[in-house]
């Protein structure tokens, strides 16, 4: 193994993973040496630009912490989060689409009681948000477990706010009996991925905007069904039709309808796909 | 853009490049999200493996620091700085080769006289290190800056002893009226590159050995010269066949011969190519 040069150091690559003990993990290395060195040759890659990718990588990881996600936002703005979980995701027709996970989850947000404010203080217009968890029967699902999170009128979430040591715009609820939920909330605003670090300069650099339309999150859990991570947009909103990080389904679009006081209302059903064994 | 699916989203996504200003950034990215888009769909990644790799790249974010470079080790490993070192450095015949910078180089290395011991304090077999640096016309270079860092006998690079404040077995030489040097140093010895991080987890998951060949590293500039980035590796060292980086070329393998002092002598002549106008 001297002399490699780049007609044959892909395969010397490759054969050095040869002995990996887990046939997954060397399947996927295998293809990532394959697909990394096909770029690096496809674009002729200098080491100027080599060396800028390092950077950029490097400057990724030191931006990242426990409430900030580089690399989630560089995965999804590539479109990388969307295709993963469009792969992973194909269920039967009439069940709710997933789309991307998003960096601003937080494990452990707050529990709530049916027809809570789960905003708990966030600025924004109020909002009810209401609606069914089914099965693809059409049988609702009962006590189906509900993790929201959102941003706020500012088009921040909590964990951006340098300060605020409380969960905000975020939390669990648990479907009644007969699969119904309701909570109040705030009506959620376009807002733009944070793009003050290395990959909100990758989009400066190429011409492209760091907005995404308004959305709520949802992860919906249920005994029996895959867990569901969607979001439901909101219909009109600016943005849908070019979402920073690829995510919007048509079929997650809905009308928040404003009401008499003011105030929104969004219904929306989920549809669960029962747990698949493989 | 809504409702992308597997099979468009990589055309979408590269669509949203379209207004890059820059032509080369442009093609960069296009290649970029093309080869990961493929390298996903070939292995199907599963969402739990997209999280893997996320928590990977962010774990090596967080280990990188002023003196810890884990991309470049996962460039290194990955083949991506042979193949792109390779790329860029096809010189003419006679022209000494290039390798692989690796992440030990530190800007502004001390300065020493010609015949100075560069060790400078550094654990090792007393090694004197000469030559001369030519053009590929056989005729000497005057005052060629020749940069030289090397790890000690711990197999230790001086920037990863923690509380080390000074340089050692790293240094930079100025190269006489014709075009020679001499330095004094210490034996380099095989070591393993820094394993104890993600890098060598990804090692270790994959049966490789994170292992080296004794080598010093150069990097040689002179006016009118392209600057070259090198080892110069000892003959009979382990790992000659199976260096962790695939760094190894047989026109950079040297016998460094012990003497009867029991200190050893390396000479090694570096041939540098004209700058080119592309």
């Amino acid at each position: 193994m001297r002399n490699l040069n780049q007609d044959n150091i892909t395969q010397a690559v490759i054969a050095s993973f040869a002995k990996t003990p887990d046939a997954r993990l060397k399947e996927i290395m295998t293809s990532l040496v394959q697909h990394l060195h096909a770029f690096a040759r496809d674009v002729k890659l200098t080491e100027e630009e080599w060396f800028q990718g390092i950077d950029f990588l490097t400057r990724c990881g030191h931006i990242t912490d426990d409430k900030r996600q580089e690399f989630i936002l560089l995965s999804d703005v590539l479109g990388l989060s969307m295709l993963t979980v469009a792969m992973n995701n194909d269920k039967p027709a009439g069940c709710t689409e997933a789309t991307v996970f998003g960096p601003f989850h937080v494990e452990g947000a707050p529990h709530y009681e049916l027809g809570d404010d789960i905003a708990n203080g966030a600025k924004g217009t109020p909002c009810t948000v209401r609606g069914t968890v089914k099965g693809i029967d059409g049988q609702p699902i009962p006590g189906a477990v509900m993790d929201v999170w959102q941003s706020d009128d500012d088009g921040l979430y909590d964990v951006q706010h340098a300060d605020l040591g409380h969960a905000q715009a975020r939390g669990i609820v648990t479907a009644d009996a007969e699969g119904k939920y309701h909570f109040r909330s705030i009506v959620a605003v376009p807002y733009a991925i944070p793009h003050d670090g290395p990959v909100g300069q990758m989009l400066e650099a190429t011409g492209r905007h760091p907005w995404r339309p308004a959305h709520l999150h949802f992860m919906v859990k249920a005994p029996g069904y895959e867990t569901l991570i969607t979001h439901v947009f909101r219909d009109h909103s600016d943005y849908l039709d070019s979402d920073a990080v690829f995510g919007v389904r048509q079929s997650l679009v809905c009308d928040w309808v404003q009401q008499t006081d003011g105030s929104y209302l969004m219904e929306y059903d989920f549809v669960l796909n029962p747990t698949r064994t493989r």
